[in-house]
């Protein structure tokens, strides 16, 4: 989400359709919404059973325990690559099957498809999505030691191997097309792409991946980590019969809270017994304004233990993967990794994975854009989207409710950039924004940011 | 094709495999190739008929005679909107059906999906290519005038009437990321871009099309211009058992002719009785050190008249697409528009629709994307893709021959710069490299742009 308010649809939720847009027609985008009865009904009563994996299949590319010993005395006499930060996370990714049917970093097959279409085309000839190159590069020294090798060892920058990648494809690296292609945009001051991509290796290698040991970050938050088959688990276990994932990188408040509890009454409603929400924030690489993850899993955990959501239906995990900021293309990639964690209803708001333009002074997609193109993505065709109603403060109840639009004097809209500020400047918003327990941690955060004894806050630089 | 010379795909036409490759499996690319029996035998005869055009039927936009008149009324009492010769480029291609099923100039939902999927799915779940966005700007001004109209009327330089768009929807015309996901690159001087983009204006309008009549250019070359039905019934009357389509915008030289010549050698002996050659020069914008299409016709006449080509088994007609030089993205349009013209066979080779990178010393796309893409785009599973051989000058047989990497030596590749020098210059290329007749035409197109008395030719700008 670009902004923290829940905004505007043109169409009410209430109101929606039960059919699905035609894309070459025009009817408005928002019909996008809930399963007409045909689709989650089946001899009259919900079937039963999480949605499927892409692919049919979850593919977990982890060494099972008894074979890791072997394969790290194989990595061991292999060509090395080591592995960034971002690497490790997109590895990680991987290796959970988040990216499923993917078995590994991309080959140039599959990045072109990634690229030109969105989606890979399968043997079987169904597709799945694919939005953001899971890709990994070398410099032309790393290629120069690989030599004719089909297979290399990955290193984690302590020197440890962390994987093996074998029957390997090494291919170029177009940076320039890669970053049009992806962000829609070349323009200097992209987060990603100046983190990853601007000084990376002119080389692509793709190939199958085995990971010796599951990733952990000893960070304390490793609890919240749960994988697509551990989530699998966890929610036939609470034998949810449906279940609506919501993303997000920032503080959750209570125009978030609205609309995820109000899309559990909804499913209710339409006779789910038990609707479970996976609230999912993004784990990897963030920008460096966003609030860091371990900040913004206390202020999760204050607004379960506060009881703005409840416990019994909400599963909080960490979805691993890196932010690209690629708006459209990227809201594709986030949807379609939580229908590999058994999500089947997926929650997209106003901008979704954008950000300002990195030099014009505008946002950088259509606020709009996003949910059109999620709409429409190949691959994505089992995925329910529901697209957010607005929520604001209403200034007559107090609280966060859906925006009225007979009465928008009643309003007020508090921006990402207005909750920060307040928060930095340690000023309250007005009740009922968010819980307080998970204002005060944001007032913490911004608060050690503060150098003992200045007094002023440094400056957040803008991306 | 961005050189001259037919290229070199990895592996060589003849031993080619009679699978489509699998996007996400490393089997490589060249893989692509004829169709396997089960393909193209039914009952074990070939089967009969033309391939069927994209969405099931061949969408045509002209207004039948009885009504022009009175939709002539109709356009002079709506608000106008004023055509390029760009626009009135795609208003044709429209019109005759090379996009079917597309109605008009796109909509937001066909703007978005061909950015995004370079694809458009249709009311009934399939889905159709179609790669690049035939979209109307307009500006501000245009925009006011339009007002609350549903429809509007568009309008030939001249001032006289052209077309009805009806049902119109206006919506941001995002240049840069138009630029971005359709280029690659936003890098100044892309010859379309320049032309067509960057000085337009900041909406689009899509809507339902109808032309007042069928264009026409009055420069002589219109009985070239056969539609897709037109061109569908030449086929029928020919009794085309496969058709094989050559896009070009370059003369034609003896490495051209081979590789078509042999297409039909193999399509015969593949048990077609009856494959005939679409040779399908595009007409409509080009850049400008490109060969005008007057004097392509001519050089192209001139392959036929000396026999380089049977006329028996070939059909000249024009292609009336603007040029937008995109590489892989547009040889997908240049392939689906040829299906929609009856093509059950697309020949593509090295750097199709390529060009030079317009600020970098190198090619903007890697020479293999094209087809790489191509085999693996959605919507165009039906075509049957032919990726080139190699052919360069045999030295040895003071001919034209498929490169024998056996003996390198023995051949000259004639790019297209140096033969574009030797016609400037009124040098001859090797005997056999294009026919005396066709050489002729394109010495005399460089010696027409020789001011007289000056005796130097004018310097052509490289774009």
């Amino acid at each position: 989400m670009a902004s923290m308010a829940a905004i505007l649809s043109k169409t009410p939720f209430l109101s929606q359709p039960l059919t699905k847009p035609s894309p070459t027609s025009d009817i408005p985008f928002a019909a996008v919404s809930f399963p007409s009865k045909s689709l989650r009904r089946r001899n009259g009563s919900i079937r039963a059973g999480l949605i499927a994996p892409d692919g049919g299949k979850l593919v977990e590319l982890i060494v099972e325990e008894p074979k890791r010993r072997e394969k790290k005395h194989e990595a061991a006499e292999l060509p090395r690559v080591e592995l960034t930060t971002i690497d490790l996370q997109w590895m990680h990714v991987l290796s959970e099957g988040w990216a499923s049917p993917l078995g590994g970093f991309m080959r140039e097959s599959e990045f072109l498809q990634t690229l030109h279409f969105n989606s890979l085309r399968l043997d079987d000839g169904s597709v799945v999505n694919m939005s953001v190159p899971i890709v990994l590069a070398i410099d032309d020294e790393q290629k120069a030691r690989i030599g004719e090798s089909k297979r290399v060892a990955l290193f984690d920058s302590d020197g440890n191997p962390v994987a093996i990648l074998s029957d390997i494809e090494i291919y170029k690296h177009p940076k320039e097309e890669r970053i049009a292609r992806t962000w829609g945009t070349t323009a200097p001051g992209l987060p990603y792409v100046d983190e990853a991509i601007t000084n990376a290796g002119n080389w692509l290698i793709g190939g199958d991946l085995e990971v010796l040991e599951p990733v952990k970050y000893n960070d304390g938050l490793d609890r919240f980590r749960l994988s697509p088959a551990e989530l699998r688990k966890e929610l036939e276990k609470r034998n949810a019969d449906a279940v609506f994932a919501f993303q997000l990188r920032n503080p959750v408040h209570n125009g978030h809270a609205l609309l995820m509890t109000d899309t559990r009454r909804r499913l209710l409603e339409m006779g789910y017994k038990n609707p479970i929400l996976l609230l999912h924030p993004l784990g990897g690489f963030t920008k460096a304004d966003d609030v860091p993850l371990d900040w913004r899993m206390k202020q999760h955990e204050k607004v379960l233990e506060d009881g703005v959501l409840d416990p019994e239906t909400t599963v909080v995990s960490i979805f691993p993967s890196p932010m690209h900021y690629a708006g459209p293309t990227e809201v594709q990639w986030h949807a379609k990794a939580r229908i590999n964690a058994g999500a089947n209803f997926y929650i997209v708001g106003r901008d979704p994975a954008g950000m300002g333009h990195p030099v014009e002074k505008r946002d950088l997609y259509d606020a709009d854009h996003g949910k059109k193109v999620l709409s429409m993505a190949p691959g994505l065709e089992r995925l329910n989207i529901l697209p957010f109603r607005v929520a604001a403060y209403d200034k007559t109840q107090g609280k966060m409710a859906f925006f009225d639009p007979s009465r928008p004097q009643d309003f007020l809209f508090i921006s990402g950039t207005k909750m920060r500020t307040l928060a930095k400047n340690n000023e309250n918003p007005p009740d009922g924004f968010m819980c307080p327990g998970g204002w005060k941690v944001l007032v913490d955060y911004y608060e050690s940011l503060t150098p003992a004894g200045n007094g002023r806050l440094p400056e957040v630089v803008p991306v």
